[in-house]
């Protein structure tokens, strides 16, 4: 047998799906995109991965025997065995992703979870490099997440583990989460959950903000809180609150070796994280108390990094 | 080689070591106990232990080559590696477990946190048996309580995964937790937190009730609970939403296949858990919410049942 040389990771999203070779030490050889079709209920979406699988390796020829596998990231739970229950983004049904994908590529797959499959990612070659037990959350429209131990996905029993997004953080919230639930992280913690935040704030104060002209968006309280803007900073709080206190659970139960913050509310920086950290620390369990919290390094990228990764495990 | 047709479980806790020998089915075979000496920083400890073992195997002519090994459970973190940092229950500093009790013993060793070890018990051969993905809650004096993923206990960084009884569910709290936290689960889950909650429903009304008699503990709110008294029944609310949501929340990132609940609080029965599902529903995230509560069937036992798993692993 040929000594496998190189992966592919294809983190399907959508409207596309990227793509990554990569050699088998994680550097990224060649990064490009297809379209994901969705309609007709998604059914082009493999063969047309698969066949752009093909055309890459044949473009660069490469020999398949010397390719390890193909990892698929998938916006929806995902069994252990790859099987996908239903993925309305996609508008996929019930499907064996890994088992179709690997006979129209003739090349072992596995499929994981995106956001699961990002905090791999982020373990393999980014803020989380040299770990092996990684919480890892994504702030961006909503609120995502994977779990890492001891250097595999959590998957859980559905598909559905590292669901951070949802966890219940408030009673009594009237608006209704995207998920259907009151009060869950995501209706806080996520770019949408900080504008409700700061609006709340700006109408029940008459005190002067930075916030009251333009657009108010989580990068642009993020600015006014770096510019001392005082009601910025109250929204800024509240969302540390949130943030940390959940943080600080989860750590609690999961004893990472690290915490990484990515998606686009992450763009703020370290002063986010000194928020989320302010909070944390007072409620976590002693163990975890030291527990570093990182940024993520690999943005949008990070996907297709953990489903290659996920193909050499 | 000779085949593996037996392992041994034994579970160190501060006044005595349990042990179990087991064929590798899961089926115990014998039962004892010696005590644990902890004096002397607990230096005693794991050569009686060896010596008890050895004895063991002499008096039931068992060939050592016939013996998986012998899963250690200890009452404090235990890293991967099977070292432990400080163990103050047992008197002991950093100590590496596995190593000296293997080379006392000439068996194969591994140890595991004993909350976390009687997980592995449950899914073994007790109320999660048959599961892969389980979160375990022991309601006693505190809150322990251990997570299976994939078949494996969940350690984390420092040993300390599955440290359910310190998540914060409460701010505010005046009184600290043994952790030096406020506001723990464990303040309001366990035999002492639902007599605390018990206290303060007592002193704030002057309704009669069963329990203004004899010793308010745990058990007899729950005893009370089904003579329908409305304070205990009050009480028993309190407890739910604390520990449903708390569940709510775990699972919504773990996804188990079952929660299951044991400790001496668990004794009360089906009544319990309905308290604890009714708050659990309405706020876990929608892929967990048909997720069984069953009660713990091993009792005391968890612990040799899970350390003799965990040598098979």
């Amino acid at each position: 047998m040929a000594e496998k040389k190189y992966c592919i990771g294809a983190d399907i999203g959508g409207t596309t799906v990227k793509l990554g070779l990569f050699d088998t030490e994680g550097t990224v050889l060649e990064k490009w995109e297809i379209p994901s079709r969705t309609e007709n209920e998604g059914a082009a979406i493999l063969p047309d991965l698969a066949a752009s699988i093909r055309a890459k390796l044949e473009e660069r020829k490469l020999n398949p025997e010397e390719v390890a596998g193909v990892g698929v990231g998938v916006p929806g739970p995902v069994s252990e065995e790859g099987v996908v229950p239903h993925t309305a983004n996609l508008g996929w049904g019930y499907k064996e992703v890994t088992r179709e994908l690997s006979m129209m590529t003739g090349l072992p797959c596995k499929a994981g979870n995106d956001a699961n499959v990002a905090a791999l990612g982020e373990m393999w070659m980014g803020g989380a490099k040299g770990y092996k037990n990684v919480l890892l959350l994504t702030l961006g429209t909503g609120v995502g997440g994977g779990i890492v131990v001891n250097g595999r996905i959590l998957t859980g029993a559905h598909g559905a583990g590292g669901e951070i997004g949802h966890i219940h953080v408030e009673d009594g919230v009237e608006d209704s989460c995207g998920c259907g639930n009151h009060g869950c992280l995501e209706q806080f913690a996520s770019a949408t959950g900080i504008v409700r935040i700061c609006r709340e704030i700006l109408e029940n104060s008459e005190e002067p903000s930075l916030l009251r002209e333009g657009e108010v968006t989580a990068k642009a309280v993020f600015d006014a809180v770096k510019q001392g803007d005082a009601l910025a900073m109250r929204t800024a709080e509240r969302f540390g609150k949130y943030l940390g206190t959940a943080c600080a659970v989860m750590a609690s139960i999961l004893d990472p070796d690290v915490i990484v913050i990515g998606g686009g509310v992450s763009k703020a920086g370290e002063v986010l994280l000194e928020y989320v950290r302010k909070y944390y620390g007072p409620v976590v369990y002693k163990a975890a108390r030291e527990t570093p919290f990182v940024l993520a390094t690999l943005g949008n990228d990070a996907g297709i990094y953990g489903c290659a990764k996920l193909i050499l495990d």
